[in-house]
């Protein structure tokens, strides 16, 4: 059974609310989690929503992270998916929640596109 | 126990090769679902791969939407994320996969941001 590729889903709880709720900051620690990991960035989109709270999402080569925070709840939703060997999406959601300063984290993977049997590659 | 969102993460098996392949017509799906289903659409960014293979997001105010594809074996790997009651994933999820032709789709609902007691709101 092979699978295409690995998606942690990350409840990271008891962050800094100023780190929350601060877009650009959001940002750059998302983008500072791929590149670490070892992923090439693609494309960035990020959105603050008024009075709080942070929305965005970086597609990289082998897949993508997202992030949604509640500031008043201390609490942000991170996807790390990854595909192929290279990348280990663990490491990008260890230093996320690391840089949220997060008193808690819990993360579930997900095995993504799973074949059973040997796939036929068609020619487009 | 109250959960701020639900994430449906859907393989989507046995699609036509040139849609996946096509980012603006998958970009054009979408939205579209992101939209029937009732969300409102924030950012949006997608990348096509060479030789093959498109991945994308869809920020919406109700969180995201993000698909990756493998054109070559007619699969998809969608995820739809929101928040709050207005709007059903399971729409955007179910009219995806029309949109794609597919043969065959799995999916699985993920309660995201579970908290047991009730939670105090911090002035930011």
């Amino acid at each position: 059974m092979n699978a295409l590729g690995r998606h942690i889903l990350a409840e990271i709880y008891g962050c800094k609310a100023e780190i929350l709720n601060d877009r650009k900051r959001i940002e750059e620690i998302m983008v500072k989690a791929a590149l670490e990991a070892g992923a090439e960035v693609r494309e960035v989109a990020f959105h603050k929503f008024s009075p709080q709270g942070v929305s965005g999402v970086v597609v990289i080569s082998e897949s993508h992270l997202a992030i949604h925070t509640w500031p008043e709840l201390g609490y942000a939703a991170v996807d790390v998916f990854t595909c192929g060997e290279r990348v280990n999406p663990w490491d990008a959601c260890n230093l996320i929640t690391s840089m949220f300063n997060a008193k808690h984290m819990t993360a579930t993977e997900v095995k993504r596109g799973i074949f059973e049997e040997e796939v036929k590659v068609s020619n487009l």
